[in-house]
């Protein structure tokens, strides 16, 4: 039997800016460090709904095995993201040690679901279902509801893994702020593109779950690794000066506005007690939970 | 010359609960640090807006001395408030020491300011006008600029005290995320009458005093005394069942509803902490601020 790979080795399959391997690293640590309340077996078919770049996927793939598949959906087209497309991220871990084990879609979640099979309830598609990281995209609470409905026709487990809103240290508390600050923003666009559309919290993610007619088994609360810099990013990009811009094009009632600018001020006025201002900032608490 | 009052002698003054003291004294403590910010001159006459149940009220009578007069605004009915209603409050203080310098107002403060005869800017009728604690409580942004704008016809001075969305202290973060949220589920309602309607920090309030002619002259952050228990009242407000009955209530949009309660679990989560839970929540800092 050989040695698994490492976070590094596994780090390596993704295209990545060499000069910056530090991050992707710790992107690889981290989805590492959510399998590890996930129990994935060797040989299990998988299914990983807003793959994106493949950050997990391949943290899956490895788990899997090579008896083991991971179906990879993503509804975004495949020439977004940066500084690599999705196209590019996917192509080139295909080209990996990995590549057959990994089948990638490219279509809405709920569309790639009702395209399945019906099968009966004691012999789903897949062994899980995994959303790491995936379930702010949603559109909506009410699509997020549809979905982990859908996929309880076609799935045994259902292995959810999201920020939390909670910050164990309190140099994260900027990004909780950041965070709730552009899902203010974003519930007042009809199509939105930023990474954080629909925030919710292990509460009212648990609600839906349960509405979808799963059962939780099993939760937890995981600090962030150090490298994890999703906490300055989303901060940033809070901050910057088009936010504010954006908030004023968007939001026209000015009772409204001015509570996404007051949300946006308190993320301003949290950096005050942190060493290093912005890039002080930490990362928040994720949440990791285990339905059946 | 006759010593001038103590914080306890002035609180005594207001209508309280001999057995919560405490909580009096902490209000009038509070105001008095305020003023140390304002520089009230002996003799000044200086208009109060949002006067309330009179906690600043007392602190400006003892400001001005025998020569000078508090004229203390508040739109709100007589019989609102509690333990006490306004109209106790009022008279309460009224039938004290202050109470020959003190004059209340039941009016909307536009109405109130139209009805004051129009002065040469060269001599204002009012020496100052003081909003202590009692922006938030205003409808609208627009409200607030409104007033400000009307309050440069008749004052020379303009001195603000709000909570500032900022906390020093990290177990006042989870009063600011309390305010947030109640400032997002308030801008829902025609009619607010929360404590806490209207959330601006201080940038935005410096913007509206800018606009309506003002210039600020300095500003200051101050910290919360211990004894100042605003905090977490807030926050019980903001977790109690009702506020997400209310939520349920008042905001249809699902994404919409979604983003007032992430924003109420985010409160919730800070508590995870903090020493003693809700109970050892502390009250964020205090923008203070002089306009000329």
């Amino acid at each position: 039997m050989s040695t698994p790979p490492d976070a590094a080795t596994i780090a390596r399959l993704s295209l990545h800016d060499p000069a910056h391997f530090g991050i992707q690293h710790s992107q690889t640590l981290h989805r590492l460090a959510l399998l590890q309340h996930w129990n994935i077996a060797t040989d299990a078919k998988v299914l990983e709904l807003g793959c994106g770049q493949g950050d997990c996927t391949t943290v899956l793939a490895n788990a899997v095995g090579e008896g083991g598949k991971v179906v990879a959906v993503d509804p975004a087209d495949l020439d977004y993201g940066a500084p690599y497309t999705l196209g590019q991220a996917q192509g080139h871990i295909s080209q990996g040690p990995f590549g057959s084990r990994i089948t990638w879609v490219q279509q809405p979640t709920l569309d790639y679901l009702s395209s399945l099979q019906p099968s009966s309830s004691s012999s789903p598609v897949f062994d899980a279902t995994v959303l790491a990281h995936s379930l702010w995209y949603f559109a909506s609470p009410s699509l997020i509801l549809s979905t982990l409905s859908a996929i309880k026709q076609h799935s045994k487990r259902l292995h959810l893994a999201e920020w939390s809103l909670a910050a164990t240290h309190p140099s994260a508390q900027p990004h909780v702020l950041a965070s709730l600050t552009q899902a203010a923003l974003e519930c007042r666009k009809e199509n939105s593109i930023s990474n954080v559309r629909t925030v919710l919290g292990p509460k009212r993610l648990t609600e839906l779950a349960v509405a979808a007619g799963w059962k939780l088994e099993s939760e937890t609360r995981v600090q962030a690794g150090e490298g994890l810099l999703d906490g300055r990013w989303e901060v940033s990009a809070c901050l910057d000066s088009s936010f504010e811009e954006e908030v004023e094009e968007q939001v026209k009632d000015g009772r409204e506005r001015a509570v996404v600018l007051a949300l946006r001020d308190a993320c301003e006025a949290s950096l005050g007690g942190i060493e290093g201002g912005q890039k002080g900032v930490k990362t928040m608490d994720i949440w990791v939970a285990n339905f059946v």
